[in-house]
C-alpha cells in the first residue's frame, strides 16, 4: 500500500561510470530472493558515509567506520539482507571482517578497502556459509546497469525497490548521480538511514564528500520517521568515482560545489521520501512543517513529537480530523516555555487553530476534505522566532501491527 | 481485553467518611451513559493535586490550579467525560468557571472551593446546557457508598471501571483510603495521569498532603505509559477529610506519615496499573525494570524508550521473542556514553543478553515460553551504577489502531 510510489523503471536509472553492481540469492533468511549485493568501485573513487548513533550499533557499522578511517581508498561495498549482524558481540565483528576478507580476496584488494552492511533481524548470528557462498556469485554478475536489481537486493519489509537518478552540469560536463535506499520500519534515522547509497561520477575530494553527505543526510534521511525506532544499522554512503571528467571539487564552497550539493540533497530527499511512502502499513504521507521557532532544534522536537504520536497517526489513518491530538503533541513536545496562545495550525490550506484555540471559521468538513487526501501538509506556526524544520512521516494502520507482529514468521 | 483486571465489586470499595459521590447521565457526548460526577467533601478537608505538564493544558486544569492556590478549602469536585475542554481558549476557561459557579450555587459554597475536571475530545466546545442540567441531578444522588458508580461515570475508552481501597492504622485508629482512576489511551502521564482521585479520612496538613501526592504520583501514575501521548487533562488529586479521628499528620516524616504514604502509594500503583491493564487494545502487561544506572533519570529514559517502541510493543503482542528490538531501543534511548558491552537483559528468569550480545545459553524456546504469558517483566541491567526505575506498559495490537481510528465515530 505504498503512497504514490511508482515502481522505478530500469531505463530511468542512469549508470554511473566506475560503479558495477552484482547480486546473489544466497538464502540468508529466505530462499529465492536477492539478498546479497556487491558494489565494485573504480580505483580513485572517494567514499564518505554517516552512520547510526544507536549505541548498539551493528558489527558492520563498526567495521565501516574502521575501514573509512584507514584511508586506503574504498573499492567495494558488500550488503546482505535477512540478518542485521547486530547485538552479536565479538563473533559478529569477526563475521563482518570475514565477509570483507572474502570480497577482498575475490577482487584482489585489501580487506580494509571493503565496506560491509547488514540489515534484518537483530541478535541472531549471521549464516556465514550461505553469505560467503553468495559473494562470488554476486561479483560474477556485476554490471553498470544493474541499479534496479541492486535496489531489489537490499529490500526487507519494503514493498518495492527504491531508486532514482539525477544529472547536473559541473564545469560544462554532465555529471550523473544514481542512488538506492531501503527501509520501511524501525525508521527514525539519527545521522543516516537504514541503508542509502548514492554514487556519482563527479570528482570530489574526500573532506568535501563528507561535508556533502552530512548536509544531504540532515535534509533527507535525518528528517523522516515511521515509528520512531532508530535502527542499529543505519548507514548512508556517498560515492564519487571521478569518471565524468568534470573538474575536481576540492572545497566545500563555490558554484560547482553548490550545484552538486543541491543535486545530492534532492536525490537523497527523493530516496528518503520513498522510504516514508513505503512505510510499513502506510496509507498516507504527512509533511510536518514547523515554523516560527527560536531555533531549528525546537522546531524538529515539535515536528517529531507530532510525527511520532500514535494518536495523531491513527487519526490520519482514519481520515478523522481529530486535530486536537496535534495540539496535544505540540504541548508535550518538551518546549517548556512555549506560549500556546501564539500557536497556529493549518492542514494544507485549512486554518484549524488560531492563537492556541479552534479558529472560529474552522469547519469540520474542511478538515475532513484534507484528511481524505493521500498526501497532507501539517503546518504549525509557533510565533516566537524565524527557525523552521520539516519532517516527513506516515500514518499508523492495522497493517503496521500485522507486519511487525509477523516479521520473523 | 483488559489484562488480569477483575471487575471491582461495590462491597470491596470502602466509603470514606466525609466524601459523597453523585452522578448523572447528561448526554455530554453520548446518551445513556454516566458522564457527570460531583464529589462533595466535608468542611475542613484538605486537598492536593498534581497536573499535566502539557503546555496545552486544558481549561479545567488551569482553573484547578487557581482554586487550589486560592486556599479557601476545597468542598467539591465536578468531573465530566465526553469532552476535554482543551484547546478551547478563553471560552473554554469561561465554561470551566461557569461549571464551578453552578456547583457552588447548588451547594452554598464559593466557586473557588470547587475543582473542575474534563476528559474526552480536544478542541471542541463544552456543551454547557447539557452539562449544567446534569449538575443538580448528580448532587441529588450523592452518597458515601457510590464509589463504583463514580468510577463508571469517569470512563471514556476504558472497558471497565477502576477503583480500589486500603486501610491503614494511624495512631491506633483505622484510616480508610479509596480511589478511582480512568484512562486507556493518550497515556504517558507527566506529573499525573488522566484522572486519578484518592480520598482518605486521615487528617493531613495541606503541605504534607502535597508531598504525599507528589511521591505517590512519581511511583505510580508517572511510571506508566500506553502510547507515549501525554494528555492535556492529566490530574491526580488526593483528599483527606480528617473524619477517622486519627492523629493529625503535620510533618512529612515519622512513622505515621510513612504508613500513610506507603498506603497512598500502594493504592495509586494499583490504580495506575489498572490503567495499563485496560490500555487500549492491551493483551499484555509489561513491567520494564532498569537497574545499574548512574541515576534514576537515565534509568527512566531507557525504560520509556523500550516501553514506547512500537516494534517492541508489536513483538510482545505477537508473543514473538524478537528481543533484539529491546536492545535497539536501549541503544537509541539517548544515553550517549552508554557502554553496551556492559548491558544484560532478562525476560522474567530467562537471561537473554550478556555483556551486550546474545547469551550463549539463551534458547529461543525459553524466550518463547515467557513471551506467551499475559504479564512479563523485562529486566535491563546497565552495569554502571546503583540507580533503578520501573515503568509499566502494555503491548500494541490491532485493536489499539481500531479504537483510535474510530474514537470519534
Amino acid at each position: 500500500m505504498a503512497v504514490n510510489l511508482p515502481l522505478p523503471q530500469a531505463e530511468n536509472l542512469k549508470p554511473v561510470a566506475g560503479v558495477e553492481l552484482g547480486w546473489a540469492e544466497a538464502g540468508i533468511r529466505k530462499a529465492n530472493r536477492k539478498d546479497v549485493l556487491v558494489v565494485r568501485l573504480a580505483e580513485g573513487s572517494t567514499v564518505a558515509g554517516v552512520f547510526t548513533r544507536n549505541r548498539f550499533c551493528a558489527a558492520p557499522v563498526q567495521v565501516c567506520r574502521e575501514h573509512l578511517a584507514a584511508g586506503r581508498g574504498i573499492r567495494a561495498l558488500v550488503i546482505n539482507t535477512g540478518n542485521a549482524n547486530a547485538g552479536t558481540g565479538e563473533p559478529g565483528l569477526a563475521n563482518a571482517r570475514a565477509t570483507c576478507d572474502a570480497v577482498a580476496g575475490a577482487l584482489g584488494i585489501g580487506a580494509d578497502q571493503v565496506l560491509p552492511f547488514s540489515t534484518g533481524v537483530i541478535l541472531e548470528p549471521l549464516p556465514m556459509d550461505r553469505l560467503l557462498a553468495g559473494v562470488p556469485k554476486a561479483i560474477a554478475n556485476a554490471r553498470e546497469d544493474n541499479w534496479l536489481a541492486a535496489a531489489e537486493s537490499i529490500m526487507t519489509t519494503d514493498t518495492q525497490p527504491k531508486a532514482a537518478s539525477r544529472t547536473v552540469q559541473i564545469g560544462g560536463k554532465t555529471v550523473t548521480l544514481t542512488g538506492i535506499s531501503k527501509g520501511a520500519g524501525m525508521i527514525r534515522p539519527n545521522m543516516a538511514t537504514m541503508l542509502g547509497f548514492i554514487a556519482t561520477d563527479a570528482t570530489v575530494a574526500q573532506p568535501v564528500l563528507q561535508a556533502l553527505v552530512s548536509h544531504a543526510a540532515d535534509h533527507s534521511f535525518n528528517s523522516i520517521t515511521i515509528d520512531g525506532d532508530t535502527s542499529t544499522n543505519d548507514s548512508f554512503v556517498l560515492i564519487a568515482t571521478g569518471r565524468a571528467g568534470a573538474p575536481a571539487i576540492e572545497r566545500a564552497d563555490g558554484a560547482e560545489f553548490t550545484a552538486l550539493r543541491d543535486a545530492v540533497t534532492s536525490l537523497a530527499q527523493e530516496l528518503a521520501q520513498m522510504i516514508v511512502r513505503d512505510g510499513e502499513g502506510a496509507t498516507k504521507l504527512m509533511t510536518i512543517q514547523v515554523e516560527g521557532g527560536r531555533d531549528v532544534a525546537e522546531c524538529r522536537q515539535i515536528a517529531y513529537a507530532v510525527a511520532h504520536s500514535p494518536l495523531v497517526k491513527t487519526a490520519f489513518y482514519a481520515s478523522d480530523p481529530n486535530l486536537g491530538r496535534i495540539l496535544a503533541a505540540v504541548g508535550y513536545a518538551g518546549v517548556d516555555d512555549l506560549d500556546v496562545g501564539g500557536v497556529n495550525l493549518w492542514l494544507d490550506d485549512v486554518w484549524v487553530a488560531r492563537d492556541g484555540g479552534r479558529h472560529p471559521d474552522y469547519r469540520e468538513e474542511d478538515g475532513q476534505r484534507v484528511m481524505k487526501q493521500a498526501e497532507i501538509t501539517v503546518r504549525i506556526a509557533l510565533g516566537r522566532g524565524n527557525a523552521t524544520a520539516t519532517v516527513w512521516t506516515c500514518d499508523l494502520s492495522h497493517d503496521y501491527v500485522s507486519i511487525n507482529a509477523d516479521y520473523r514468521s
